[in-house]
């Protein structure tokens, strides 16, 4: 026994604690209070020295590899992080004069949400689009909205962050262009554009072409920027959409990784040396709800990624250094009660299209950082007994997935095979599936819930009015330039994608100032690399399993089973993805849940027309068709779809609808036809009830 | 150098660190971004393995002494903390149903929050508090109102919290006989009460006798609730008021331990053995902005009490367990762009008083416990480099402010020397300081102000309403009791204050059996004990120093002279407190910066009336009365000041109003004859300036 009146240094052990805590709960012993993580990580309830003291790395300095601590020796303590609000608002010139007002009032930078059209390289005008244009951010078809979106932003001073990823090579010239034309030359441009492609096959879809081309424009642009932007930050590579997408801490981790490995090796394949390109690598995370682990996981990928850069053998440290920029979760919001959002990415340290939420979001970011002293200790959580183990356990999974990923041959091959999208498929299904079953808690959703839910401001978009002055602006441009000169540089672009010597965004930047469109850009070269089709699969079982002995699920089962002794065969249901919207979550958890309930599924391909989804549906002869929609496109796609079936002679097909859909349009969409509609939050057996019974309605059950 | 590729364990060293750091920051040394904090603790940027190898406290475990990483071996991971909500809403009938209302929707226990007048032992028909009933919470005058207010309310499971310091006997005994007369026995009542007078004299002021008496009425009710009510929680020892009055979180650590300890003398005093009454001993903290400090202080402050109930020789390990209770900072809230406190009270983990603010208020707990995991893991700061050093760091400040109390001769004593007082004044004139010259950002209000302010609802209280009532059920209570009894048992009361064998809280329960009132059985006290009223004092010179090379300040110091070169005397200002609202931080830090800067200065006594204060500021010959207002009463007061300031003969008198007033009321204020309004967040060089500005045009300036 120690001096000390008040501590017995010899009887503190973590076996005298666990006795003591196995008395304190009544014979209760600890580990039963372990949380397995849904990344099978153990999570226990007391750390100890004991926990670290065979830890690989314990006690490293920031700044330095393996840059646990951060990459940066003096981190936000020497300079607060940058705060940027993504946002677009229809046109050029709402979100122009919403990025002036934000940047008077403390924002930092900006960060551009383009539209649908946009994203997917349509000009305005194009027939597959009309629903699409000017939702989920500002619609760009040339120089003119680039100038608009820029006008009275000094480019040489703020930096800008452009999320885009299809049509990358077309709006990143015209970003460049935008600048020249304020007087900006390329080298003064701070920034990033996201530029990351491998991610948009896995999880997010806002693809154009096929991945062996999509993988050519980034080594273009890396090779580009790296001789001329060096400021710029050719590419950002997300992980924030794998976790919105479902995935876990660790799926998001491995496969973000793993996607900068792939980067990399494109650009040395493209004849570049790591230490001229892996500098201006960004990383961008998700930022989930669950505290610890979102800590850790940031900790595990900056020295994951020092373990993937030092293969190619940098000599430059600065080629290490996980450099990331985070935005907090969108899955984790919800409809109802959403004042508790504030809360939520108060803890994830919103942006929401009101004027109202943007203001609370960026508050919520200079109160983190002016009142709360955060930022004036680096990597306080450096030493925690518990930060410390769990930093380590989820590098180990991180890595044990990234070399699953490697074994396939990288991730351009892996993502060909399907397996990082069936993995992150699986961590959706079972996430649904514990929210469902009330094991993971979201308050005001499946526990707490509001006896009557507010009335929200939402922002109508008046999409008619975006289009109209998009077509004009768009037929403006065509009538004063010079046509010829277009046609030529459209021609060379599809020459360089066929083979011929050239950089595609040297030549985009030359057709851009030449006044081509971002359709034409992408047009041009969609002759020579065609448009990417995915392959739509689902996961089995994973659902299911979790309400295997579940009553409610039983029954819904047994009332297929005599649907099926009924009628001879199971009730059928498309589940389809309808204009630009290439959010397909909701869509793939829906399609494997109903599945194991015992309805027969199919998918739609991505991005169809409504007429599209009406023959599809009645080629197959389906009892019902799900649209899920989450971008805004439900008011046009909807009942254009109820329209089609009509036409097309479906008239008995049942149309239901499910996503992000306020509950303003309710009326609207029944009106048009539809039979049931499903907000956010609805439970899958609740949702599964109503359409069988419809059918049976309908058909007789 | 090891055999990792990625991490040379011996290049990294807290050396090599400071020279990286001191090379990226082109030459600024890292101790350069060393804060000093309020507490005069130097937060550095980095913390590393050296800075805790030394310390005496690290790898403790929960459960055991010193407590550093928690009194419980399980913590919130064996069960979460209880969620509470303070609330009070002028009617026992609302403030029922509210309680009701938020433990269906997921509150786990009440907190009562009493209206001025039960605070200060007044029944609702006494002439002083005809501005004060049902202000600030509900007006209890009976064992009626009691009833009322835990009607349907299990009493033997759902624990209640009581803010009650100065009627502590009347309010407690109201609540036994309330469960009583529900049929639970006192043996089953689980809660706490305030009953922590100390604070009261120190800053909050809602005592009612002078401080001996006082603390033998904590010893009657901690000697009774130890025979009768095992799991009730006699006393809540309060940091929280005393943070809100401005000290920081040594002076709040330290002097709430050192409360703590003069409790711990009391009831040893009172007969009793120590670890009869310390394990019911609870703490209650603030929980501020300065996110590590907090939670510095919650840990050092274990280690702390541990210490100092060491000293009285416990046997039971629970009587040096510090069990606490925290309530998100009223003092970091702002009026202005009032939906940033949503996210300030997420990282303080609202309680304004509207059923809005209370939803989103338990929602946040509800969050932080369901969404984030964060109650998963017991301590989870524990080992950290920063936190193990910071929880050192302030134990030792605070250790030495504790020294400081035991030289006066313990917490009583140095409370009659008015040292802890002029401390806490001090560092809240030294945060205001810091505030009007930007030091400390308040964002919305010292930075990144908003053009202009939304309107928000405000709960408007018809304090009229509210009265009647209240007079109304005291007729009738009168009007069939037994007056006999009920003189006798206040003749008891009288004769056991006056030193008759006796215990008070065992009398005031039989009285209130009997119908007697809170105001009555307070007065039959008071005959003996007499009213305390305290002596005005406050500090000088620590407001004015931080301005002192400031220009503005000192053209109002120069215009100031020139007034004396004129008149012949300082422009003079009464400070007044007018009610029972005994908030004065805001009057006292107002009295200090403007006699800083030359004013005359004179200060009423606590709780005057309108009449008294016109008086005071005649009698004073001042120039201008300043009514400081935090608790609502301002339409009633001020007003009345006006008419009696006319009536006495000082129509020529400026009257200005300050404090938490709503916009909407400013209109009315105006129109009663009031000079200036100044809201919370007004800098006070420029109240101070409007100031000498009216008083100026008034006399010819």
């Amino acid at each position: 026994m120690s001096d000390d009146p008040i501590y017995d240094k010899d009887a503190a052990t973590p076996d005298s604690w666990a006795a003591l805590a196995t008395k304190q709960m009544k014979g209760l012993a600890p580990d039963e209070l372990t949380w397995i993580t849904p990344e099978e990580i153990r999570l226990r309830c007391l750390y100890t020295a004991e926990d670290i003291a065979d830890l690989p790395y314990t006690n490293t300095m920031p700044g330095m590899s393996p840059y646990i601590r951060g990459p940066q020796a003096t981190m936000y303590a020497g300079r607060p992080w940058t705060i940027r609000q993504y946002a677009g608002f229809s046109t050029a010139e709402e979100s122009n004069a919403f990025y002036r007002k934000a940047l008077a009032a403390g924002g930092q930078g900006i960060s551009v949400a383009f539209d649908l059209a946009t994203h997917r390289g349509y000009d305005s005008d194009h027939p597959r689009v009309a629903g699409d244009v000017g939702k989920a951010g500002v619609a760009v078809d040339s120089i003119e909205d680039m100038k608009i979106l820029f006008d009275g932003i000094p480019l040489d001073k703020v930096s800008v962050s452009m999320t885009m990823n299809g049509a990358v090579l077309p709006v990143l010239a015209g970003y460049i262009v935008a600048a020249e034309e304020q007087g900006v030359g390329q080298e003064q441009l701070s920034g990033t554009i996201q530029n990351d492609i491998l991610k948009e096959f896995m999880v997010r879809n806002t693809y154009i072409y096929p991945p062996a081309p999509s993988m050519r424009i980034i080594g273009d642009i890396i090779a580009y920027c790296s001789e001329h932007m060096p400021r710029f930050n050719t590419i950002s590579i997300s992980g924030y959409h794998i976790q919105e997408a479902g995935a876990n801490a660790a799926l998001e981790l491995a496969y973000t990784l793993a996607d900068g490995k792939e980067y990399i090796r494109t650009a040395i394949a493209a004849g570049l040396d790591i230490d001229q390109f892996a500098p201006r690598l960004s990383f961008f995370w998700g930022i989930g709800m669950n505290f610890y682990l979102e800590i850790a996981k940031m900790r595990a990928a900056r020295m994951l990624w020092a373990r993937i850069v030092s293969e190619f053998n940098p000599q430059n440290p600065k080629s290490s250094m996980l450099r990331t920029h985070s935005q907090t979760s969108g899955w984790s919001l919800t409809e109802q009660d959403p004042y508790n959002n504030v809360v939520r990415t108060t803890i994830e340290a919103i942006a929401l299209p009101s004027e109202f939420a943007a203001r609370i979001a960026r508050n919520t970011q200079l109160i983190i950082q002016e009142e709360t002293g955060i930022t004036q200790v680096v990597d306080p959580w450096g030493g925690s007994y518990m930060m410390e183990s769990l930093t380590n356990d989820i590098a180990d999974k991180a890595w044990e997935l990234i070399e699953e990923v490697e074994n396939e041959g990288g991730m351009a091959k892996a993502i060909e095979s399907g397996l990082p999208k069936l993995r992150i498929e699986e961590a959706a299904a079972a996430k649904q599936a514990r929210i469902d079953r009330g094991e993971d808690v979201i308050v005001g959703v499946n526990k707490y819930k509001l006896n009557h839910e507010d009335e929200v401001e939402i922002l109508e978009i008046e999409t008619e009015a975006v289009r109209e002055a998009q077509l004009k602006r768009l037929a403006e441009i065509r009538a004063t330039r010079d046509q010829a000169s277009v046609d030529d540089i459209l021609t060379q672009i599809t020459r360089v994608a066929g083979g011929e010597e050239g950089n595609l965004l040297a030549l985009s930047i030359e057709a851009i100032r030449r006044r081509a469109t971002v359709g034409e850009i992408s047009d041009a070269m969609e002759k020579e690399f065609g448009r990417f089709k995915a392959s739509a699969q689902t996961v089995s079982g994973v659902y299911g399993a979790a309400f295997s002995e579940d009553q409610g699920w039983k029954e819904i089962a047994g009332d297929i089973d005599a649907f099926v002794e009924k009628h001879g065969r199971r009730p059928r249901m498309l589940v389809c993805k309808m204009g630009q919207d290439g959010h397909d979550r909701g869509a793939k958890v829906v399609a494997t849940a109903f599945a194991d309930v015992g309805f027969d599924i199919d998918l739609s391909p991505m991005f169809s027309t409504p007429e599209e989804v009406a023959r599809q549906a009645i080629e197959n002869d389906v009892h019902a068709v799900g649209a899920s929609s989450l971008a805004a496109g439900h008011k046009t796609l909807v009942p254009q779809l109820v329209e089609q079936l009509k036409k097309q002679g479906g008239e008995d097909i049942i149309v239901i609808a499910g996503g992000v859909i306020p509950r303003q349009d309710y009326d609207v969409l029944y009106d048009a036809g539809v039979k049931c509609i499903f907000g956010p939050g609805t439970p899958i057996p609740q949702s599964a009830r109503e359409v069988l019974n419809a059918i049976n309605q309908i058909q007789g059950g």
